[in-house]
C-alpha cells in the first residue's frame, strides 16, 4: 500500500485493526469491502470480491471555468467533485491573469487531478471527474453531441431555472454549464460558444464570485437530480 | 466617509474623480446613485435622492449552519449573503467542538456581521443577512409560522427536490435550511428539529463538506427562485 494511503487510513480516519470501509478504484469504476488486518509494521487490508461501484454519477455533467487567480480553480475542483461533476475543463482565456505554460501547466494539472481524487474519497464517490486544461475555444467545442450547454453570464437575462428543469428531465442526459475567470468573458468568447449552441443564461441580478457560481449551478442540479 | 471605505473605494475599486457606483444603505434597503466628487485630500461624494433598492432578496430564507472549525462559518456566511439569505444563524451543537465564551463570543458574531456586509456590498445586495449566534434549540425555533423548513441530514432518504420545488411555487413564502457541524447533527438535535416542523431531507448518496452542503442548497434556491 502507498504511504499516503496507509497514513489516510490510519492517522487521518483513525482506522484500527478490525475497522472496515469502501476501497474505491477510481479508473475502472469498482469497488470492494476492506477490514484492516494489521496495521504494524504495515498497514495490510483484506479485500472483498471486486463490484461495481455503488455511488456513481448520473449523468455526464462537465463544468467549464475559465482559469482564475490563486486557488479558485482549486476550489472549484473540489466542490465539482462533491457535486458530481464527471469533467472540469479549466479554460484559458482572455481575460486569465493567469498564465500557464510548459511544467507550470503540466503541475497545476496534476494538482487539480489530485484534488479531484482526494474529494472524490472523501465524498465516497468512486469515479472521480476528468479533469482538463484547454484553451476557450476548445474547452467550448469537446462535448457529447446531446449535451444542454449554459453559459453563466452577467449581463444576459434568460434565468436559468426553467431550461435546467427541462434539461434535467432526460435521464442521464448530458449537461454542461461554463463560466469565465474574474474579469468574466469577453463579447467574442461568448460568441464563439454561441455557434457550439451554448445558452447564455443569468443566475439573477447578484453578482456572483465565479467559485460561487460553480457550487451554486451543480448544487441545483444535486438537488433536483438526486 | 469612514477610511476604510474610502480605502475601498479608492484603492480597491479604483474609482477616480467622476467615477459612478451606487451606494447601498443596508439598515433602510435603500440606495442612491453617488459620484466622486474628490478624492484629495478625502474622499467626497455627491448622492442623488435616495430611493428603494433594487436588488434585495426574493423571499425571507435562513440558514442555519451547525458551529464548525476554522474558517468554514465564515464561508458560509459569504456564500450565503451572496446567493441571497435573509438569514444566518450559526448554531451551537453537541457535536461542534469550538466554545464560544464571553468576548470570543461577541467578536465572532462582529466577524461575521462585517463578512455579511462586505459580501453583500461585492455583489450589490443592498440589504445583507442578519446573522444570529444561538444554541441549536434557540436556532431551530426562531423562525417564521410558515417558513418551509428543511433539514440537511445525511442518514435520511427523503429527496430534497422535489419538496423544495414545491416550497418555491408559494411566492415570497420563507424558506429554511439547516445543517449540522462536521460532526453532524446528533439525534436529540434532529428529534428537537422534528418537533419544531424541520423535514429531514437528503442530498443524495455523496457526502458534502458543511461549506459545499450550504452553497448547494441556497444555489439551487437561486438558480430556480430567479
Amino acid at each position: 500500500m502507498r504511504e499516503d494511503t496507509a497514513h489516510y487510513l490510519t492517522r487521518v480516519l483513525r482506522l484500527a485493526v478490525g475497522a472496515t470501509f469502501v476501497a474505491f478504484d477510481p479508473a475502472t469504476a469498482r469497488e470492494a469491502d476492506a477490514t484492516i488486518a494489521s496495521v504494524d509494521p504495515s498497514v495490510v487490508l483484506q479485500i472483498s470480491a471486486l463490484r461495481a461501484a455503488r455511488v456513481t454519477a448520473r449523468r455526464p455533467l462537465t463544468f467549464v471555468q475559465g482559469l482564475a487567480k490563486g486557488d479558485k480553480c482549486d476550489a472549484v475542483v473540489r466542490d465539482a467533485t462533491e457535486l458530481g461533476a464527471t469533467c472540469v475543463i479549466v479554460a484559458e482565456c482572455a481575460r486569465s491573469v493567469v498564465q500557464l505554460q510548459g511544467a507550470r501547466r503540466t503541475s497545476r494539472l496534476e494538482r487539480w487531478t489530485r484534488i479531484a481524487q482526494e474529494a472524490a474519497r472523501q465524498c465516497g464517490r468512486a469515479d472521480p471527474p476528468r479533469i482538463e486544461l484547454l484553451p476557450w475555444k476548445d474547452a467550448v467545442s469537446t462535448l457529447e453531441d446531446d449535451a444542454q450547454r449554459f453559459c453563466l453570464h452577467v449581463h444576459e437575462a434568460l434565468p436559468l431555472g426553467p431550461l435546467l428543469l427541462e434539461a434535467l428531465r432526460t435521464e442521464g442526459a448530458p449537461i454542461a454549464f461554463a463560466a469565465g475567470p474574474e474579469g468574466g468573458l469577453t463579447a467574442d468568447e461568448v460568441a464563439l460558444a454561441m455557434t457550439q449552441r451554448w445558452q447564455c443564461v443569468s443566475l439573477g441580478a447578484l453578482v456572483l464570485r465565479t467559485e460561487t457560481a460553480a457550487a451554486a449551478v451543480l448544487g441545483a442540479v444535486r438537488v433536483l437530480d438526486s
